[in-house]
């Protein structure tokens, strides 16, 4: 009668991605203690939070030295200074109407991304593009939707919407009617942006087979180029069929002070298995107010304090900063002879590996040679392998210096 | 073909029981604009931080604002200067060896303690104290481990330890076998702590019966008794039984500022249906890698700050004003002829309601008659049906307003 593990986890990859190149930096930073490693595998932020920012999140911490000033637990869902602050400037500028309950403040995408899932049956069948962000098949795995990993490195019940060279890393319309579907644009990893009307073509395909966009922007500050929504609710229709997720940490440089957000419309509704409606919303606020107990007052208040035009200001000049970089890894790249893919709306490289080497022996040998890091494409699913990631997130000097570094290494 | 609600939703009570008593007060409130409302529901502080936690988090912040010194990404598990205070503060002076890879820093207690059972399988037995702090039974209600609600007010699959004033609110050890125990100690509601040879008993139980204890010990800075264990880890061989949740919310003011821990001994284990073991510290881990993204760098280092000699001083100071408001409501209730338990140890008063009035009945007329907020017994269990929570998480005159107009009335 000993306690039961959930066995879902059994068929988890052993390591989150992320952990598992931690761990080869490690290891070899320990049998090189003089390597100076660039590392350009995770999707962190090097500048610092914008000055507006930094000072209110300070006033906010002063007033929580004061009993006058104090602020106790906060509403699960967050403070409306913030939710105002998002409706006013993300989404009414565009055209979006939304009411404040359906703009749900947490800690983070990761968060909201990986627990969205809960709130929904374990027979619904979900699509992901193929590569994609670990974590919405992961927590699936472990909710335990998705069945075994296949000898395809797939798992059985997944629906995997290739992105390879091929197509242009634009995922195809899934040929079967699909429940849920994941779509992180501007996408991470491949860099790939989709115009207005490829992405009205899923807001309809969603609208036919009623299905869930679950729709992640995270990267939608780095949008450059024209007619290229950066919100799904720019599509007509779209709160019927959408959830939206964002993040102030690839824009403002959270991801060291965490906050995020999910836009959860009223429009949209799942049945039970008498085929009665329930709105999502409801469900969200349920989950949210029995699980969670919202985000760092000061940290809000820092959050706010983006949408100050001072603050805006700084955010673009680092976004400009980030795709400066992004411009001189793809050139780099390309000079090199290597096929690249990205660096122009989001701020990710996708690098086809050259003689068809895999993965991971390039992330070995970029590690190794160049002492450089970044994340092997067949990490976010099996379309990644012969794929490697570069982050332009990092300083113009190691950026530059990675590439010199790259570009003495023979292939 | 449309999506599917996670079904286990609709065996929930509509609202989350604190959103429920919200919901009642603002209403309240709107139909009478000029009450002044006293909250003594919600277990939440008003004493602002204190000065050297003010101090370190905003030095944490102004580091986020300079290149040199800001921080992204931190580890999903924590920062070791947070969990190294940790280690050497709240249980090495106990004895109580632990690695730095045990401590799991989080945002809340109550996320921990809410997303904990995802890493067990959907056919354990789960046993929690009646009345109950309502987390722990609805985020299992929510995975789909309890079944429905039968008309006792009991979920089927939930073994129910009552406690009331007929077994001194004591739990008796469940007669049937057990795998998984929820304990809160000191008791949020009830407010009894257990000595350490009953406390002793549990932990025998648990290695007999290989059930896994999840101990929350978020009220263990209001021990004031002796005996009393402010870790389970205080009982010899408890590792191997117990993880232990804890929380920088009432004994630091950290409600709105969002800083807790878990701990998961390396000894723990369960395993899976071909009786392999597994150890459960991994499957937390991989849980929270995949999962969270850690918390705000700033908000840990101001729970460093709660280690510091003088931050310790204001701690010890608000406690024990805390528990003077609690003394005030024990002894004003107790005037007023009517029966009531805790309030020495942990900040929660645990009242009978007179005249056998049912909780929400005397939620209601506290509410009108005196404009006076507490917590109806039933919401945390069906046996806590005819009794009342006041919490003395309040200024000592709003303490004594309270009971002055609460006293006026006659039952």
């Amino acid at each position: 009668m000993s306690v039961k593990i959930n066995e879902n986890y059994l068929l988890l990859e052993s390591n989150y991605l992320f952990a598992e190149i931690s761990r080869r930096v490690e290891k070899y930073q320990e049998e090189n203690p003089d390597a100076g490693i660039i590392k350009m595998g995770i999707g962190d932020v090097t500048k610092p939070l914008p000055k507006a920012v930094v000072e209110a999140f300070k006033d906010a911490v002063l007033e929580m030295g004061n009993s006058e000033t104090f602020m106790g637990y906060g509403p699960e869902q967050g403070y409306s200074f913030l939710i105002d602050e998002i409706i006013a400037n993300d989404y009414k500028p565009r055209g979006i109407e939304l009411s404040p309950d359906e703009v749900f403040i947490s800690d983070a995408a990761k968060c909201d991304t990986a627990n969205i899932q809960e709130i929904f049956g374990l027979d619904n069948t979900i699509a992901v593009t193929d590569p994609v962000y670990p974590v919405y098949v992961d927590s699936n795995v472990m909710a335990g939707r998705t069945g075994p990993m296949q000898d395809n490195g797939r798992y059985e019940n997944v629906i995997y919407m290739p992105c390879t060279a091929e197509n242009n890393f634009i995922p195809s319309l899934p040929e079967t009617p699909v429940n849920i579907i994941y779509l992180c644009l501007p996408n991470n990893p491949t860099g790939t942006a989709l115009k207005r009307e490829e992405l009205a073509k899923w807001v309809e395909y969603a609208k036919e087979n009623s299905s869930i966009i679950l729709f992640d922007a995270a990267y939608e500050a780095y949008v450059t180029e024209d007619d290229i929504p950066q919100s799904i609710y720019e599509i007509e229709g779209a709160k019927e069929v959408a959830m939206e997720f964002r993040s102030f940490s690839k824009n403002a440089g959270f991801t060291g002070t965490r906050c995020a957000f999910v836009v959860v419309p009223k429009e949209l509704t799942a049945v039970d298995s008498d085929g009665k409606k329930h709105d999502l919303n409801s469900l969200w606020n349920r989950r949210q107010t029995t699980k969670f107990n919202g985000v760092s007052y000061p940290v809000q208040r820092a959050a706010q304090a983006v949408y100050t035009e001072e603050a805006q200001k700084e955010i673009k000049e680092n976004i400009d900063y980030y795709l400066k970089n992004a411009a001189i890894i793809k050139g780099s790249m390309e000079d090199m002879g290597l096929k690249v893919y990205g660096g122009v709306n989001p701020p990710y490289i996708w690098v086809k590996t050259p003689e068809n080497m895999d993965s991971w022996a390039f992330f070995d040998l970029l590690l190794s040679e160049a002492n450089v890091v970044g994340t092997p494409g067949v990490g976010f699913g099996p379309s990644g392998e012969g794929y490697f990631r570069l982050t332009a997130f990092n300083t113009f000097e190691n950026t530059n210096e990675a590439m010199e570094r790259i570009s003495k290494l023979s292939f």
